[in-house]
Parts: structure tokens; sequence; C-alpha cells
């Protein structure tokens, strides 16, 4: 009734939640899965949250009391701490960050802590970036499949577009030069002014680093063109398997003969503590730009979401660390990778693959030879069938933009090993009760086939 | 050089950092007093930041350490703390929020936790309530002076404009209907939208309370035009003589035979703990809005800048705690009146006179005798040479927007007492050797008046 007296953004539903992706989290947020107390409840894995290594936080918290602000050895430093609002951040949380970086990237380039600028989470962080690289109307290139909430993070209030460069599973989902020239090209002739490539790398959904060589390419076409690469790097420090992560700063620092000339201005790197450290509710968000004007203007927009004094302060003493980090970082790969061999193997012995995947808290399943015939439409009814029969909440490729229908995003690391469990039998059931009932000529074929 | 390629909005220099009341704290960052270790240097007096009661809350940390999560007390509530990322925030946050916002407003309005919404301080509030209710081009009326760093937080990014409303010393710069309807016909004239019309009660800088019948002439207002009243009550606690607050809650939920027919879905609240609990690093700021839109969008926004979990978890625990609230706030109000009285008793003694101010953390000092002239102009020389000899950093009101030169926003509750003598006898003498030196008829009228 009053909402004409509101905004056009309070009123675009540019947030998306009526999207499935958010409907399935709507699913589980009504009948959520409890071992105990409610067994046939949906299980969640639509959510990319890393439950597996806080027990190591716990106890580096526990032995380290001068941490806090909020212990007898830490509340001397709690007048100064809460009463810090410098918007560039207390120098120790900025040190620690870039040392972070560093270390999970390798150690192979160093961060400057004065381009550690702070914002609210990685949704802050990318919103901030938009802010400052595009105006409304403006858009960037994204390769598909890519992480639903970016629409929102990346233009609800900023008005930029986001537009896809369409990938497929023939090579992987690889981003190719073709594919960035033809959607660049595409936003040519619709007269849309391309101010740059947003790229998430481990990539979410799929799971899986980007390479050298496409990063390399990556760097050459923006470079080409003049415009911004923006690398959401939050999972830089959840990689569980071979080949290593590369980083975009890697790429740019290193002298690498495929990136010549490469203008450090065109490149920004997001980051967050959410995923590598499993601490979302702290909303420790970073940009860490090439560009000493972005540096600068992301900084002065870091009002609008600064990272609570509390948890700058407790962070800083976390991340500067080392042995605790290096320990960290080792133990969540081992953890995450044994949790990935087990799903995976287990869903192979049913006949379905996925992506090969080494990074991230997910992996992106193959149900295409599920579906009645490939299309949205037959993703959405089997979407429904998982949700409300299986009861499991997984995230069906369409919300993620794919080009292809059939897969979906699968997460591993928001549950404990008996949910897993629970999650992995369900899936195994349904699956052979439709091989069995729909297609019996495919359990000739059976065995996942791992793609990768 | 880059710059081109970067935002209309990274560009435009609307954060308004160049002005008077940002280049004071410049002067102060690069010349900080010390009582012993930089004795002549510059006094902050230009941030309004309450340090006089922190050792009340380091005081209940050190009693209640299961309100920590870093805590052997509170480490077991760890995992489940940081892992919630919820935009609804912690329930315990919100019911402690909306019992402290109730009890801050002497208990005559409850407030209902399902409308409390967090954002990143009071900055972030502001920016999403200016997103929710407008568009780009809109503008909100708003009563002089005015807090200088509104137009950055509800207008960089929203492309949202503020109009001054012109109030004078003349009736101690009370907001008249008649100013609210000429600054609304000069927007009308100039084609410009007025979405509604924004207000901090208690002032920020006039450092006085509303009073009821003005606040039921501002209600009327915005009825009549259907437009929204935008309330910012971050000082609603920090009030330490008489009249009691009346806020803006009260005015609409009362009986009042003023304000009848009040469409409560044009009213919205701003909150925060950064000036009444003195927790500005803790970046808790609140949205309570009656438009059931409004909460529902504003929360939607709140991802881009949610209050850390670990700040969330001990907030709910220490304002729960309605012993401890009731003791600091009376606390609090007694030692802000006893360092109001010292200080501007002080002035009185020689001479200067200021607006008498009963809430907040800083008064509106009048030097008009002082000016050359009553130029802008000659504000800004006599501020010169108050923040580059007396070397103090107050603020010009011209910076504030103020309609009348002469007028300076003194915060007097981020020093410690030490440092509050210095910067009073710093003053005195200045105004005495002003006053021998140019003006000698002028010391006839000694005694500072004090206006309200």
């Amino acid at each position: 009734m009053e909402s004409f007296t509101l905004s056009k953004i309070a009123t675009n539903n540019g947030h998306g939640e009526d999207s499935p992706y958010f409907d399935g989290w709507k699913a589980y947020d009504n009948d959520p899965f409890h071992l105990d107390e409610n067994p046939n409840g949906v299980i969640q894995m639509g959510l990319a949250e890393n439950q597996l290594c806080l027990d190591l936080i716990e106890d580096w918290i526990t032995r380290n009391p001068s941490a806090s602000i909020c212990t007898p050895e830490g509340v001397d430093k709690f007048k100064e701490t809460a009463n810090f609002q410098d918007y560039h951040g207390l120098p120790e949380f900025r040190n620690a960050i870039a040392n972070f970086m560093g270390k999970v990237r390798g150690s192979t380039v160093k961060f400057d802590p004065a381009r550690v600028v702070m914002a609210g989470g990685a949704t802050g962080a990318a919103e901030t970036i938009a802010f400052c690289l595009a105006n409304s109307g403006d858009a960037f290139l994204i390769p598909t499949p890519y992480y639903p909430a970016f629409d929102r993070d990346f233009g609800w209030r900023t008005g930029v577009q986001l537009l896809p460069v369409h990938c497929y599973s023939s090579n992987k989902f690889k981003i190719t030069r073709a594919a960035l020239e033809a959607a660049y090209q595409e936003a040519q002739d619709a007269n849309i002014n391309v101010k740059g490539v947003l790229i998430t790398n481990p990539s979410n959904p799929l799971g899986r680093i980007l390479d050298g060589e496409t990063l390399c390419s990556l760097v050459s076409f923006i470079n080409e063109k003049n415009i911004h690469l923006v690398c959401d790097e939050i999972y830089a420090a959840t990689v569980f398997d071979k080949p290593n992560f590369v980083s975009i700063s890697e790429v740019i620092e290193s002298n690498n003969t495929l990136v010549q000339h490469c203008n450090k201005n065109l490149i920004h790197v997001l980051y967050s503590l959410s995923k590598d450290m499993g601490l979302p509710g702290f909303r420790v968000g970073i940009i860490y730009s090439y560009n000493d004007a972005v540096v600068s203007c992301a900084r002065k927009m870091s009002s609008y979401g600064l990272v609570s004094t509390q948890t700058q302060h407790l962070i800083a003493s976390m991340l500067s660390d080392n042995e605790f980090i290096d320990k960290f970082i080792k133990e969540s790969s081992r953890r995450l990778s044994r949790r990935y061999e087990v799903f995976t193997n287990g869903l192979g012995e049913v006949g379905i693959g996925c992506l090969k995947s080494n990074g991230g808290l997910f992996f992106w399943m193959d149900l295409r030879q599920l579906l009645k015939e490939p299309t949205v439409e037959a993703e959405m009814a089997l979407w429904r069938v998982v949700i409300n029969e299986v009861k499991l909440n997984i995230s069906p490729g369409s919300s993620f933009h794919c080009s292809e229908p059939g897969w979906f995003r699968v997460c591993f690391a928001n549950m404990d090993d008996a949910t897993m469990n629970v999650a992995l039998e369900r899936i195994q059931s349904f699956c052979i009760r439709r091989f069995e009932a729909e297609k019996p000529a495919k359990r000739n074929i059976i065995g996942g086939r791992t793609l990768g």
C-alpha cells in the first residue's frame, strides 16, 4: 500500500531473494534436519560454510586469552579498541591481513598493508568495488556458472549489470578468449559500457582453481580493452588438492612472459575470512587494489561497513601467529579433502559423476542423465523432487546462470560427519531408485565419471 | 591518470573530506596533543566521542566473562556465534537492543525486536534508509545547523540531496513550520522531489533535545505532505539535564491530540551504540522503522554491513543487564553534566556564551563577538587562528551549514579532565587576549550569556 513512497531500489526486486537458490534455503529453514530431533528434515547443502576447523580456532583462543579485549588478560586494551573508529583500521589488523593473504598464497608474493581496505564481509567488498569502478548501467562480464548473489552484491544498489561469458562442460567450463570476446562484442552491440571482468578463483560454484594460462589470458584481455579485472579470491586458502592455487597477484607480479605491460591499476582483489577461516559471522571483508585511487576511494566508502574493532583486535593476534596459521591451513585442507573424497566416491558408486574439484566448499554434481530432457524446466523439476522428497537442499545450476541444464552445486563442509552420511545415503538411494525405475539401460554405464 | 576509468561517484568528491570539518581532524592528526609527550599539540575537540564511562563497561566485562566467546567461560559458544550470518541478527541481540532502546527513552514506549534492523554503524544506517526511501536526485529537508557527514552518509552513493531548512539563533534554532514550508516550496519551485525530513534528536551540533511541540509540528508537516520523517536518535541516552528526552516513538504512540491520524509508515528511527555507550569501534548501527516494507528492504540491505556476531553476542548480554544499564545511564549523565558545567562556566568567566545544552557530547559556542565581520570568511579566519595558534580543533558553524557565522561546535567528552583543563585555559587566555587587543569596549559586557 505504501510502497509507492519507497525508492525504486526498494521495490525493484534486485535483491534476488525470489530465486530457487534462496527458495532452497527457505525450505531448509522451514524443516531443518537434526540427527535426533528431526531426522527426516531437509539437509542444508546450499550453504558454503566451513565448519570443519572451528575447533582449532577455539583451541587457539583458549590458549591466547590476551588476544581478546574481554578477558582479564586483555581488558586493559578495551578502551582504546572500543573507541577506535579510523577507517584505515587498526594497523596491526592490516598488517596481519596482509601477512595472511601472502601466506595463503604460498608466500610467492607480498601484500602491502597500506592497500588493505576493510568492508562489511565479501558482500560489502563486492558492492564497494562496483561503486568505485562503474556507473549505474555499466556492466561487468562474468564467466558462467557464477555465484547467484553476485547480482545483488555487485548490482542491486549500484545499478551495475553482470553480463554472462558462457562456459561449457565440454572443456570443463574453461574461460576462453573467444567467449570473452563474444560477450564483450554482444555488450558493444547493445551499447552497454563494459567496465571490467569479475571472476572467482577458486571458482564458486565449480570448486576448482583457474589455471595460470587462463589467468594470463584474462589479464591480456582486460589490458587490451583497458577495463578492470576484479578477482574474488575468498577461497584462496580453501584448496585441498593439486594443482596449487595461483593468485592474480602472482600472475601480475611475476616476470611472466605471457603477461607483458600489465597495467596494475586495473587489478583488484576481493578477500574475506568467512570461508578460509570459517568466520562468516565476523564480517571481515577485504578489498586489495593495485590502484591508488581505488584504495583511497574504497577506504572512504568503508565507513558504511567497517569491521568491529573487537573483531579486528582478535583477528590481528590470530593471523599474526604464523605457526598456528600454517597448521590451520594444512589441517583444513586435509579435512576438506577427506570429506570431498568420501562424498564424491560415494556418488561414483551409484553412477553419479561430478566436475573434479580441488578448492572451495562444494563440488559441481552432474545429474544430466537424470533429466527428462535437457532443459531448465526439467532441471527445476528434478530440483523440486530433490528438495521435497529427498530432502536435500542442493542448488540448481540455472540459479548459477549455468549455460547447460543438469548441474547442481553441493556444499559439503557445513555439517558434521553423521549428517554427511545421511545426505550421501539419501542421494545414493534416490539415484538408484531413479535409474531402476526410469532408465534401466543406464545401469550399464554404472560408475560416476569425474570430469577434469 | 587512471581516474577516468573509475566511477562518477569515485571521482565526484561527494565524500566531502575536503571540508574544514575534516581539515581540522587532519590538523589534529598531524600534531596530536599529549599531556606529557606533546603538550603544545592540537587538542581534538571536533570528535563527538564519549570516553567518560568506558571504565564502567570494562568493569562489567570483567565481572561477566561468559558474555564473551573468547573466555574460558564463554568459548563453548564460539562455533555457533562465529558461524552465524543470518541478516536478522542473533535473536538475543535484537531483544537486547529493543529493550535498551525502550529503557533509554524512559520506558514510555516499547520497541519490537522484529523491527530492529542492523547496519554498519549510524553511517551505514543513514545510507541504508536513504537507499530505501529515495531515488537519486530526490531530496530530504534538514534543519540547519546539521552534522556535516550527513551529506556523505545520506547522499554520496545514493545521489540523494539534503536541502537546508534554515534555523536561527533568534529563537534558539527552533525548527518552525514556516521554515519547513519555505524549504519545501523552494524544492517544489526547483522541481526537486522531496521524500522526507531528516532530524537529529538530541540535535547534533546544538546539543539540545527537540521539544514535544516541535516534534508534533514535524509529524503534522510530514503527514500532510505524505513524506517520510527520519529521526536520528543516536544521542537518546546522552541527555544530562532537564527537560527529559522525548522520542519520536513517544510522540506517535501517545494519544497526543496534537498528532492525529499519524501514518506510522512514514516514521523511521536511526540508532547506534557509538555515542550512548561510547563504543564507536563496534559499529553497531540500528534502523527501527514503523513501515513493514522498509524493515524488510533494510534488512536485505543490511547484508552489506552486518554487525560482527562476536560483538552482537557481547552486546546482547550487556544490554540485557537492566541493573547495569540503569546505573550506566545515570552515571554517564552525571559525568557529562559535570564536564559540561565546568567547561561552559569557565568560558562564561571570560565572556564567552553558548547555546544552553542538555544532550549530546558537545555544545554550540557563540564567538560572534570575536568575528571581524558577520561573514563566513571571518568565521573561517577565526577558525584558522584557533586551530593554528590556540591549537584547538573546534568545528566552525559553516561546516554544519549554519545560517549565521560565528558559532562553533565544541566536543567535550573525548578527553580526560587534565586535557580538558588545558583546552579551557587555552581558549580562556585566547579570548582575554582578543578582547584586550581588539575590542577593549567589550570588556564591559564580561560574563558569557547562555542562550536557551
